[in-house]
C-alpha cells in the first residue's frame, strides 16, 4: 500500500499494545501515541470541515453529530445557540476520491486529539469516513463528562478488501437490514457489502428484461432497481463498495422456475424450500443461456457500479450434466475431460460476458481454472490451500473460509484466522500482495430479519480488525474486552443484535417466568457448525425462527465471565451464580409446561440444575478442604458429559467449568487455592 | 350512541368481570362470552375479506398479518405456499365511513372465534379496525401452539373522544416518533391525535404563508406540510383523527420570533428555552392580528381536513397587556372589565374566523365564556369541576385533569379517573352526553425521541381502557395484569417504551457493571407530579435527558412484586430480593465513581442498602419470632423517613414495604406470619 510509506510508524505498534485494552477502539488503529489529558465533549460539539468537501463529507458529519448525540443523550444545539468556544473537530480533506469507489483506494487518516480541538486530516473522503468512526469510538463517559483522550493517531488498512458477504435469497432480508448492516460495517471499517442476491431459494433482485426471475422466483420478496440504486448509494456514503453476487451454473433453482428453457433437466422448477446443495443447473451447452446472461448481465452490470461482478460459480452437483444425452455429447464433442472441465468452459464463456460489460469477475473457489484469465478474483470458501494456490496461479484472491459467521463459531476463533496465516504464509512477498483481504460470510439458512443482526455482530467486528489492523494485534482477551464495548455502540446506530434478544426471550415465556428464561437462556448457544437442522423434521426456509436457538446469543458472555470466575476461584461469586442456577428450573419449569415453545427446554432446565448441584457440591468439598469419593466424582463426570450434548439444538457453555470445580476436588489432583 | 341499540347485552357485562384477569385484552370489550376451545394460529393464517372493501381494510390486513408474523416469529407464507385449509379470520363489513373520520362514528364490530375460525362483522371500517386489534390481543402461545380462545365478542366504545395529546414543541418530536405512538394509539382503539405544534418553546409546523414562524422559530425542527398530509393519512389509515392545537393568545413566545409586530409588548423576541409560564402574548386590540391569523387559519384549515380546530387558550399572564397603556385603552373603550374579559373578546374574534374556515373551534378551560357560540369544545385540564361547568353551560368537553401523563403518576390512579366521576356525576342525563370522553396529555417538558414512548406507554393503555370500556370496568389488579402483556406487545409495534431501558442504562455505566445500575434503577421512579427541574440549575430545552431519572420508569415493576411478596410473606424471596439490594451498593459504587452521569446516584445506591438492611434484621426477627427493641425500630423509622425523600429526583419504591416488614417487628405490634 502506498500509506506505508506516508506512515513510517508501524513499527512502533508492537510497543504500544499494552496500551490497547485502556483504548476502546475497534479496528485497533495501525499507531497510536496516547498524551495527556482529554477534549471534554459537550453539547456545543461542532465538526468544521475545511479543505475539498463534498455533500458526502457534510453528510458524514452531521451523521457523526447524530450517532454522539445518540450515544451520549445530549442535544445537538441549533447552531444558535452554539458556544463559538466550544469543541472543535475540524476535517481537511485533500481531494476526492474515485466516483466509484475502487479497491485499494487509500483510505488513510491522521486523527489528533489534544485538550483544545480535534483534528482530522485526510487525504480523500474515505480516510475522512473512518477517521470520524475512530472518533466516535474514542468518546467515553468519564468523572468530569463525555471525553476523548488526547491521542494521536495514523491509521490505514491492512487489506483493501474487507468485506461482509450477506445470502438475501435463503432468508429475505428487507432493504432496512441491509442499510443498518450497512451502518454496521462502516462503524467497524468494513469496505465490501458482497450481496449473495440469488440462490435456489430465492432471485431477489428485479430484472426488468427477465421480470419471471424476480416475479416467479421470490414470492414477491425482491429489491426493486431503485431500492438497488438507493442502497448502493447508502454504501458509498459510508465507503463501501457493493458487490453483487449471481450464483451461476448450481445454486439456480429459483431462475429456472421462470426460464425452465435454461435448465440442464426439463422443468418445471419450483423455488427451493430446503437447505442443501441441489442439481438444477444452467445448461452450459446452449447459446441461449449466454444470450440470456449477456443480457442480464449487461442490464446488472448497468446497475452495479462497482469494478467486480461474482458469478458464483460453486457446489456444482453435475448431477443434471450427466444425465443430460446432449451435454455429455456435447463434452466429447469438445474434448473435455469431466464436468469440471465442463464448468471451465461455461466459465470462460461467462467470463468474457463479463469483460465485454467492463467488469472483472469474481467466483468462489470452483472457478479457478488456469485457462481464465488473471484479471479475476477468486474467493475462497474451502480454505487456505486453495487460496494459496489461486495467489500462486497469479490470481488475486479473498478468504473467506475461517469467517462463515453462520456456523456460530466464537469471535476469538475467526480473529485468529490471517488472511495471511497457515498456507498463506509460505507466499512469496508478491503473491502475498494478491491476497486482498477477506469477507465474513452470513449464509441465511436458520436468520431472518429478526435475528440476522445477531448473527454477524458483535463477531463481525472482531473479524473487521483482522483485516484492519496491523497482524500483531492479537490478543484474545483485549478483543473481548472491546468488542463488548463496540457492540454497545452498534446498538446506537440501530442495529437490532441486543435489543431483539430481551423480545425474544419474552415470546417464549409469554407471559410466564421472562427473567428464568433468560437465566437459562444467558448460559447456552446455538449447536456450531453444520449440526443444526438436523432433526428428524427438516427445516425449511418457511420455518418460524422463534425457538430458543434462535434467541441464544452465538457467545455467552456470561458463561465467559463465569469461566473467569472459577480461574480466579472467586468461590462467593461462583457460589452465587451456582444458586441461581440450579434454582432457576423450579422457577422456570410452569412457564415451559404453558409455552409450546419452550417446551423443548425443560431437560435443558433440568440439566442447568443437575450441573448447577455438581459444582455447588465440589465448592462445599473445595471450602472444607476435602477431596471427593472416585465414584462419585465418575457419577459427576458422566452427568457432566451428558450435559455437554446438544439439547434443543444448543449447548450449556458453563460445564467446561464446572468440569474445573469438580477436578479441583477429584482424588489425586492437587486442590484449588482462592487467589 | 346508536350501538346501544345494535347491542343490547351490556347488562351482562358485569357477571362476566371475574374472567378478565384470563382475557389478555385492553381495552376490555363491553361484551364478550368465552366458548369452548381455540383456534389454533399457524402460519397459513389469513385474513379474507368480503363485503364492502377499500384500500385502508386491505392495508390493515396486510398490517395484521405483518405484526402477528412479529409477534410470533412466524413467517407469512407467500399465497402460493399456503395451505388452503388454514385458519381465517372472515372481514366482513358494510360500508364505507365517511370520507373525513367524524366524531361520534360508529366504531362498534363483533368478533366471533371459534375452533374452525374467525369472523368480524363492522358497519364501517373502523369497527373493523378496531375488531382487527382485539383479535391480535387474542393470539396468545399456549401448550400446543399459537391460538385464540373461542370467543364472541360485542364491542363499542363507550365515549366516542378517546385521545392522546403530544407536545412536540417543548421538544421536538419527529416524523417517526408521531408515527410509532399512532400504532400505539391504534392497538389501544384511541381515535384522536391532538398534536400540540406550538408553544413558547418552539413553531413545529411548516406554514407557507408567514415562513418565518417556522423559520425563526423552530431551530429547523418542524414539520413540512407534506410530512403533515402524510402523518394525517397515517393516522386515518389507523382510524385516528388529527387535531392540531395552535396555541393563542399566551404560549406564543415562538411566533413572535419572526413577527414581534403582532406581540402585545416591543421585541425582539428569542425561542424559549425555559419552561413555565411566559408573558409574550399576541397583541388582542391590532386588526392586523386578525388578519394573520385568518390568513394562517385558513391555511391550517385547508391542510387538517378533521372537524376540529384547538386554538389553547390555557395560561396567559395578561402582564403585556397590563403593561400597554394602548391595550388597556382599548379595554376601557370597550367597557371590558378585565384581561380575561379582553381574551373572551380575542377568542370571540378567532372564534369568528374558525368557523368562516368551516372549523369547530376548541380550546383549554380559560376559554370558556358565555358569549362564545355553542359549537366549541372545552377540554378541560383544571378540573372535574370547570368540566362539569362547561357541560352544564351546555359546551362538549374532553376531559384532560387526571391524564397528565407527564406528572409520572402511576396508571392506577389515571385509571381510577372517570370522565363522568365526581363532579360530573352529578350531570343531568342530557348534560352527561356533552362530556365525549378524555386525552391523555404528554407534556414534554422532560421527554424526547429517546425516552416520550416510555412516559407514554404502557400507562396510556390503562387511560384508553377508561375511554372504551364499561364504567364498571375498574379491577386495578387485572388492569395491571393485562397491562404488562399490552406492554411488550406495543414493544413488537416498534415502540421504544421497554427496548431503551437496557440501553440508557448501558450509556450510565458505560462499560461498568450494568448490571448493577439495573438492580438499582428498577426499584426508582422518577419524583411526581411537578417536582421535577427545581434544584438549582433551572433545566431547559437543551438539558440533556440521560440521567437515572430519565431511564427510570414511571412504575417500579419490581418494588410492586416486592409489595406483593411482602403482603404473601413469602420470606425466602423477600431475603432474596434484600440480599441482592443490599450487596449492589458495593458492585455499583467503583462504576458511579467513574460516570459523571450516575454520580448523583452514589448516595442513593447507599440508601437502598441500608433500606435493604433494615428489611434484613426485621426478617430475622421475624424468622425468630421475635420483636425489635423500640429504640432501634425509631431509628430504622427514621432512616425509612429520610429514605422516602427523592434523591437525584427520584424515588426509593421499595419504602413502603420494607416499613411493612419493620411494623412486623414493631413492639406492641401482632408479628406478621406466613401465609
Amino acid at each position: 500500500m502506498s500509506q506505508k510509506v506516508r506512515f513510517p510508524f508501524l513499527v512502533l505498534c508492537a510497543a504500544l499494545l499494552p496500551l490497547h485494552a485502556a483504548l476502546n477502539l475497534m479496528p485497533m488503529p495501525a499507531q497510536h501515541t496516547l498524551g495527556q489529558g482529554s477534549l471534554v465533549i459537550n453539547q456545543s460539539f461542532r465538526i468544521a470541515i475545511a479543505g475539498y468537501t463534498e455533500p458526502r463529507l457534510v453528510a458524514a458529519a452531521a451523521r457523526a453529530r447524530r450517532v454522539l448525540s445518540q450515544q451520549t443523550g445530549m442535544p445537538r444545539l441549533p447552531d444558535t445557540l452554539r458556544d463559538e468556544s466550544g469543541p472543535v473537530l475540524t476535517v481537511h480533506c485533500e481531494r476526492a476520491s474515485a466516483p466509484v469507489q475502487k479497491l485499494g483506494e487509500d483510505e488513510s487518516y491522521q486523527l489528533v486529539v489534544d485538550t483544545h480541538g480535534a483534528s482530522l486530516n485526510a487525504p480523500n473522503p474515505l480516510g475522512v469516513l473512518r477517521g470520524l468512526e475512530t472518533f466516535l469510538q474514542l468518546v467515553e463517559s468519564s468523572a468530569e463528562g463525555f471525553s476523548a483522550p488526547a491521542i494521536t493517531i495514523h491509521d490505514f488498512p491492512r487489506f483493501p478488501w474487507r468485506g461482509l458477504h450477506l445470502d438475501v435469497s435463503r432468508h429475505w432480508m428487507p432493504v432496512d437490514v441491509v442499510k443498518r448492516n450497512l451502518d454496521g460495517m462502516a462503524a467497524v471499517k468494513l469496505n465490501v457489502f458482497h450481496w449473495h442476491l440469488t440462490d435456489d431459494e430465492g432471485f431477489r433482485i428485479e430484472s426488468k428484461l427477465f421480470p419471471k426471475l424476480q416475479g416467479m422466483g421470490s414470492d414477491g420478496q425482491f429489491y426493486t432497481q431503485e431500492q438497488v440504486r438507493d442502497i448502493i448509494a447508502y454504501a458509498r456514503d459510508r465507503g463501501i463498495r457493493v458487490v453483487p453476487e449471481f450464483d451461476i451454473p448450481g445454486h439456480a433453482t429459483s431462475w429456472l422456475v421462470g426460464y425452465p428453457e435454461f435448465a440442464a433437466a426439463p422443468g418445471p422448477y419450483q423455488i427451493e424450500r430446503r437447505f442443501g446443495v441441489f442439481d438444477p443447473t444452467l445448461d452450459p451447452t446452449k447459446e441461449a443461456v449466454y444470450d440470456f446472461l449477456d443480457k442480464l448481465i449487461g442490464e446488472m452490470a448497468a446497475l452495479f457500479p462497482d469494478e467486480f461482478f461474482h458469478i458464483g460459480g460453486d457446489e456444482v452437483t453435475g448431477k443434471q450434466w450427466r444425465q443430460n444425452e446432449d451435454i455429455q455429447a456435447f463434452v466429447r464433442q469438445h474434448g473435455l475431460q469431466n464436468n469440471g472441465e465442463l464448468q471451465a468452459y461455461f466459465n470462460q464463456r461467462v467470463q468474457a460476458i463479463v469483460s465485454k460489460h467492463r467488469k472483472r469477475m469474481e467466483g468462489w473457489d470452483e472457478i479457478l481454472n488456469p485457462n481464465l484469465p488473471k484479471d479475476i478474483v477468486i474467493q475462497s470458501w474451502r480454505g487456505s490451500k486453495s487460496l494459496a494456490e489461486a495467489a500462486r496461479q497469479g490470481y488475486q484472491v479473498v478468504l473467506s473460509s475461517g469467517y462463515y459467521i453462520d456456523l456460530i463459531e466464537p469471535a476469538a476463533k475467526h480473529y485468529l484466522v490471517d488472511p495471511l496465516g497457515k498456507e498463506a504464509d509460505s507466499l512469496s512477498d508478491e503473491e502475498k500482495k494478491r491476497v486482498l483481504g477477506g469477507e465474513a460470510c452470513m449464509w441465511s439458512e436458520y436468520v431472518g430479519p429478526e435475528t440476522v443482526d445477531s448473527r454477524i455482530w458483535p463477531r463481525t467486528a472482531a473479524i473487521a480488525e483482522r483485516f484492519w489492523s496491523p497482524q500483531n494485534v492479537t490478543d484474545v482477551d483485549s478483543m473481548y474486552a472491546r468488542l463488548e464495548v463496540v457492540s454497545r455502540s452498534l446498538d446506537w446506530r440501530g442495529l437490532t443484535h441486543r435489543s431483539n434478544y430481551p423480545k425474544m426471550l419474552e415470546r417464549l415465556a409469554d407471559g410466564g417466568a421472562t427473567e428464568a428464561v433468560q437465566i437459562l437462556a444467558d448460559v447456552v448457544e446455538p449447536v456450531k457448525g453444520y449440526r443444526r437442522g438436523r432433526g428428524p423434521v427438516r427445516p425449511t426456509q418457511q420455518s418460524a425462527l422463534n425457538r430458543l436457538v434462535d434467541a441464544a446469543r452465538c457467545e455467552s458472555v456470561r458463561a465467559r465471565e463465569f469461566a473467569r470466575l472459577v480461574d480466579a476461584m472467586d468461590r462467593p461469586r461462583i457460589r452465587e451464580w451456582l444458586i441461581r442456577w440450579r434454582d432457576n428450573d423450579a422457577r422456570l419449569q410452569p412457564t415451559v409446561a404453558k409455552s409450546f415453545l419452550l417446551a423443548e427446554a425443560a431437560g435443558l432446565s433440568q440439566e442447568l440444575r443437575q450441573v448447577a448441584e455438581t459444582g455447588l457440591a465440589a465448592l462445599d468439598l473445595l471450602d472444607a478442604h476435602k477431596r471427593a469419593p472416585a465414584a462419585w466424582v465418575k457419577r459427576q463426570q458422566a452427568l457432566l458429559e451428558e450435559a455437554r450434548k446438544p439439547r434443543a439444538e444448543v449447548l450449556l457453555m458453563i460445564v467446561p467449568s464446572v468440569e474445573k470445580l469438580l477436578n479441583g476436588v477429584a482424588p489425586q489432583k492437587p486442590i484449588m487455592r482462592s487467589k
